[in-house]
């Protein structure tokens, strides 16, 4: 069954014709092998193909597959017990002198096993699975040594062996200053960082690279070496920029072409507008918002105005984030951000392709990959309403059930 | 195998050992029946137990049953495209004018049969059940009439039919005043809903009566006659109360001994030391606090320092909180309301036992129901600290799988 039909499809194309959601009310899609190669209206099926062995939706709305296009699911332990201190009181002091905080995560990474780190980030990625999700993109950054970072991006490229699902690394080297380098941060990017995301390069273990800009982590001087070494290795950039105050990173993300800057809730005009320039994506992620109780809110009106693509993601991550639903930062994307419905469902499958360089994903039309998410609603608004119920039907991954 | 041992368990067992979630770190559970024989340390368990047919849980945590204690399951249609109209900026009019709002639920809960709404109300109640979800609480309250509030209640112990899950049913005809009504409150509550709760009453559709105490719905003098109804039926109440505005309704259930007072965003110290001195449990409800967008947080140090006993639920409900999920409320519990761990844990389990007065659930020990949730967690922090991520191994309900 090479070739197959579905029919009786609403579907929400995520191209330009003209209604919301590129919706089609009245849709069938052609899937041809692991590609795409009709989706659009009935009456728009080609003759050819109407015979051909077919499936009956039932009014069922069809989706891209969703896209998760910033996470950290691959890291040891968890936080739970410093999350629970927190509520019981604790100071950050406490909280650090007991072993909590990004620290203990690099601990429980370093001391875990390829074995290890791969179980317990295929809880996760199931998890994300169950809700549609068939493209992960998944950092490094909890090693912060040469042999842990290595193992996390291992770790994340044999994910897309074990699991039906494109996986897209990200060397994060340049995380947070690892502590035996506490306050010499150039040494750390010299000694450590530079050295092993070649070595990673090497391995081809790097799809892009990533550094996390922030009084509390690097400066834009010091992203900006680990940029040209990206350059130099012909790898894209990204960056975690904005997000607790304004250092400008967007715009040294946007200088270097960045696929996308992600957080932002500190953006500026010049940023956005810069953004917009470099053909980059806006990266909301609404669990870290949510988690750290931030009031300062994502410009979404300058961002809209300024014509940038936004994408949503989980952000997953033991200590800020610890958010294992793309539906759910739907929800939050709409709740707290005062994202459209419409504007979150493009963020999780158009954007998010967008900001991951997946060119043949993220919307519905023939020659793209046949990775569907498939759901019992009426109507692709019910996606973003709900919340902590999943209404998946079931997913294709490559034209496979 | 009618009496079995569950071991290498560990036990939130919520009863007064002195431990934190009366921990027991090396358990085992003796299951006779639906009834749980032995809960206790391993070292405890009776010499004759120790031969039973047994099953090793390795290490996993063994909570009681989950128990959503507040929730509008039963309705018909959903309001996603009020969701999304609002998003894209339309005034509280514009969405009245579409045919938004309570109204639209009344409407489309009235136009549903009862396998209508029983099969959209299972789609709910599945979710809960997948998360270890064994007792919950359903309200009419959308039909406001009296053949659709019959149906709905009729509806609501279906459930219990359908799906191995307890259910205690709230009549809650004075919800909204209906149209019909409109403007003359004492009359609908005269004509509709005092007749229509006798009828139910005598028809064994209601283990408790509710009400909505609020300007923009009922005052406590109008919430007073229907109390004085129910009492005259010999059933216990309960009320939405100071969830906007404190009108004085939580005294006032208190004063009628009500078994709770849900939302309580505004409740003030008279009120707190009212529940106390009744018993009674305050409800909270951060899915509704959440999907609305408040900012004044429900008394939490207040209610602890008067001692008196704090349940989570969902409030699942297709407007204010379209909420499936208990585990992502106990999250809220403690992001948004700075609950501890423990205290939501205790607020789906003990505490929401006993707003429901379900008195052989909600702990671990000899003589309670063996309704269980077993999970794959290392620390019951776990379950809280964790946003959209579902670690339930297994459900067990009255000693079956
Ligand atoms: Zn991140
Ligand atoms: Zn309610």
């Amino acid at each position: 069954m090479s070739r197959r039909l579905l029919t009786n499809a609403k579907l929400a194309t995520f191209t330009a014709n003209g209604a919301a959601y590129g919706l089609v009310e009245q849709g069938a899609l052609v899937i041809d092998g692991d590609r795409l190669a009709f989706a659009g209206p009935d009456q728009d099926l080609p003759r050819q193909d109407r015979e051909l062995p077919s499936e009956d939706l039932e009014g069922r709305l069809v989706t891209p597959g969703l896209i998760d296009c910033h996470t950290h699911v691959v890291f040891g332990g968890n936080r739970a017990r410093e999350f629970e201190m927190r509520l019981q009181g604790a100071s950050y002091e406490e909280v650090a002198r007991a072993g909590g905080g990004i620290v203990s995560t690099v601990s429980a990474t370093r001391a875990a096993s390829e074995e290890d780190l791969l179980a317990s980030a295929l809880t996760r990625v199931d998890a994300l699975i169950r809700e549609g999700v068939t493209a992960i993109e998944i950092k490094s950054g909890y090693g912060l040594d040469r042999e842990t970072e290595l193992r996390m991006l291992r770790t994340a490229r044999s994910i897309s062996r074990k699991r039906p699902i494109h996986v897209r690394t990200s060397f994060l080297g340049a995380h947070a200053v690892q502590a035996e380098y506490k306050d010499r941060p150039d040494a750390y990017l010299e000694e450590v960082c530079l050295p092993t995301l070649e070595e990673a390069n090497e391995e081809n273990l790097v799809d892009a690279v990533d550094g996390f800009c922030e009084g509390i982590a690097f400066s834009p001087e010091q992203i900006a070496k680990v940029f040209d070494k990206a350059r130099e290795l012909g790898l894209p950039v990204k960056l975690h920029a904005e997000q607790l105050s304004n250092l400008g990173g967007t715009k040294l993300a946007a200088s270097y072409g960045a696929l996308s800057a992600d957080h932002l809730e500190y953006l500026d005009e010049a940023g956005a507008k810069a953004l917009k320039k470099s053909d980059s994506v806006a990266v909301l992620l609404p669990g870290a918002f949510y988690t750290l109780r931030e009031t300062q809110m994502p410009p979404l009106e300058l961002l809209r105005q300024e014509g940038v693509p936004i994408a949503l993601a989980t952000d997953c991550n033991p200590g800020s984030s610890p958010l294992a639903s793309l539906l759910t930062t739907m929800n939050m994307g709409c709740t707290l951000f005062r994202m459209t419905p419409e504007e979150a469902l493009a963020g999780v499958t158009r954007e998010a392709a967008r900001a991951l360089n997946l060119e043949d994903q993220g919307c519905l039309k023939a020659g793209m990959r046949a990775d569907l998410a498939i759901w019992n609603v009426d109507h692709p608004a019910e996606l973003s309403y709900r919340i902590g119920f999943n209404s998946l039907q079931k997913r294709i991954f490559g034209g496979s059930e």
